[in-house]
């Protein structure tokens, strides 16, 4: 760690001790930009037999969080989020030495083309430089951030929850003695010992010292952080999610992957919240998959047609369209086929992530070209939304932006590029 | 055009008249994303003709502008930028063609696989949206920016210089009827009707209706631009590049790369400003390269050993190193080596574009793995930073930032991308 736990700084101090964390990270990340995939592999091993073995310090301050968070009050979510034990941990451990079996990206060749004059050019992939991470008191974060910062040979400066102060550290120092057994620079991983929410602002401002904000969090925190930035910030604020049963769709498919869209993780950027249905499906389609969710125990918040379905459904309104509820509630209504599902996506998405079901190809085609999401979907479930899901390995998060990264953001997209230029002696008429 | 000249405007009408030319951009924006490409290339073709049947009222509105800024006592250069002849518009015609002829980037796959549950994803090219072209009194801007907006079915919004504005509202006619004539949405191209700068403000501010801004123009535009904007910026600041003599360049190949990188257009920002030699090739290598230069009519501000080449160098200044001249001006100074090149670089240089000249292989490619710009060459001059000399046809511009587009900015650097996943009824376990 960088320094002791400071609680009551002036905020010309907090400034001045950011500014620093990123001189430190911008002076790391120029080593990190060419340091063997072997070196940095070693690292994450290193931090995870790190982390094993101070399993039951790791629980220690983790334990004295969760102490003072309950005098706090803060609710069960909240306190399980911030809850580490036996397995949690290991899992850490599994997702450190995940990242380490990913391919390196940084050198790869994304492109290359020789000119007629015999200039060859090649587009090789490099880091992206410091990437600064903010995010509420989920522990796991620190470790799967700072894994795929690491490996994608960027700085990374880690500003958690002041909730999970001790935890967060501890898990810090494990990837500094990962990067300093293996003989890389320990500031390529910097926590920002100050608990202050000033500290979230200077670092928003730093844009010479960090090159790109990602926010992991609620909607609050993501909102400010979009506000405030003057450094670019990949992020997404909602995912309001859709599912639209097309009147050519297979019903048990529909019934499935909708049900799956909603309850598999209702709590997740990419569960579905929205069910828009064809209105030539109104006498097939809508009652059965109603009644699966409600029957799963959804609230279902619905048009007439909806509402007709059973008597528990209540009326949606306005704002239940544009509400991404993160929880076990639906709101349902007809469509006029796969147009009006584009128009109904095109005013009240987030352009996260949505989905069709339809055996109609033409149908489908329609959808995935005209709505504009990072993932769009056909015959699956939304919950898909997935750096994992995907085959990219771990994510950072998810993008709605439509520069540079969108959709899920692993390795690769932690990534920028140079031109490498090879002539003998080209001279440009 | 959207409206007729306003040159006395409150700056809150100025920004309702931004927010409409925004929300029409936004719609004409969705329609332009899955539209042919046969269609856009009819609509530049058509641009084309309008163009060239025009010539004399373009001559014309031109030479209104021209009077105008005689008047109020701009340079030549300035003036010279600002004229249209016959040639010009016809290579402004040729130009419109040429990016007919280019590829369309939108729709194709850039990336494809099919995941063990048998979901294939695909990673398909979209337009950025609404791009914002923010640029200085050079009529040709118009016609070449607009084409790459329109080709990538984006919509732009174009602010040019005041003193064009005759000329780039005939020019934005010609693509804007050429729109039409092709059945596309003329607010696929806009021009800004307010000679005002709060027009700028209102642009840089407008981040729901505008995905991308690209200014053109000098340091101060850019600097402003990148200041004041809540929109993401695609641009590069400085262009300082460097050609750094190893000992074991060719002596010949050395000299006429530098000449090359220096006089060819000496105020283009891939044009070398500074020089520099290992020590190790003082006594061979610096002489010749300096003479050539100093004879050429290149004026020279070197170190010591460079002063004593020719009485005429005359000593740099700290603030040599750092200049961007864009002029008959060279600073030129003995390093340690490739890492003392290295080194400079980094201190001094904007990450634009860099040269190594040697025949050590090994030094070359520590050179071009060192230096973080966006291009780096071995062996050939700077002044192929450019997009045509790249292969990728026409670009709006050179960008340094390591965010989506670094380098020169063709149409796919004007792309943004989804992902389309299909399935076959596959729920998340």
């Amino acid at each position: 760690m960088t320094g002791a736990e400071i609680s009551e700084t002036g905020t010309e101090d907090i400034d001045a001790a950011i500014l620093e964390i990123g001189g430190r990270a911008r002076a790391a990340a120029a080593v990190m930009a060419d340091v063997p995939e072997a070196a940095k592999n070693a690292a994450l091993h290193a931090a995870a037999a790190a982390m094993r073995s101070n399993e039951a310090a790791l629980l220690g301050a983790n334990a004295r969080d969760l102490a003072a968070a309950a005098d706090r009050g803060f609710n069960s979510a909240f306190i399980d989020r911030l809850t580490l034990d036996s397995d949690r941990i290991k899992a850490m451990v599994r997702s450190l030495e995940d990242v380490a079996s990913f391919p390196d990206p940084i050198g790869s060749v994304a492109a290359e083309w020789t000119r007629p004059n015999g200039l060859k050019i090649s587009r090789i992939r490099t880091p992206l430089g410091v990437i600064g991470i903010i995010y509420e008191s989920r522990p796991n974060v620190t470790a799967d951030a700072g894994a795929l910062c690491l490996k994608s040979g960027n700085a990374a400066i880690l500003r958690g929850g002041s909730e999970s102060f001790h935890t967060s550290r501890m898990i810090g120092d494990s990837l500094r003695n990962g990067l300093k057994a293996a003989g890389l620079p320990q500031d390529a991983l910097q926590l920002v010992p100050m608990t202050d929410r000033a500290a979230v602002g200077a670092m928003l401002r730093m844009n010479q010292h960090i090159d790109i904000i990602v926010p992991r969090g609620g909607k609050d925190l993501i909102a400010r952080v979009q506000e405030e930035s003057r450094v670019p910030v990949i992020a997404h604020l909602d995912g309001n999610c859709h599912v639209y049963v097309d009147a050519a769709a297979d019903l048990d498919m529909a019934r499935a992957v909708t049900l799956n869209a909603k309850t598999r993780r209702p709590g997740i950027c990419s569960a579905a919240e929205t069910l828009l249905v064809d209105k030539r499906a109104h006498n097939s389609h809508l009652a059965p998959i109603v009644n699966d969710l409600i029957a799963a125990g959804v609230e279902i918040r619905g048009d007439e047609a909806a509402q007709a379905v059973d008597n528990r459904v209540v009326a949606a309104t306005a704002a239940d369209w544009d509400t991404e509820y993160l929880d076990w509630i639906m709101s349902v209504k007809l469509v006029n086929g796969v147009d009006g599902a584009i128009d109904h996506i095109e005013k009240h998405g987030s352009r996260h992530t949505d989905s069709i079901i339809t055996e109609d190809p033409a149908v489908a085609e329609r959808f995935v070209g005209a709505v504009d999401s990072a993932i769009v979907l056909w015959n699956a479930s939304t919950q898909f939304a997935d750096g994992g899901e995907f085959g990219m390995g771990a994510e950072i998060g998810i993008s709605t932006g439509k520069l540079h990264a969108r959709g899920p953001v692993g390795l690769e997209q932690l990534t920028s590029f140079k031109y490498v230029v090879r002539g003998d002696g080209q001279v440009r008429p």
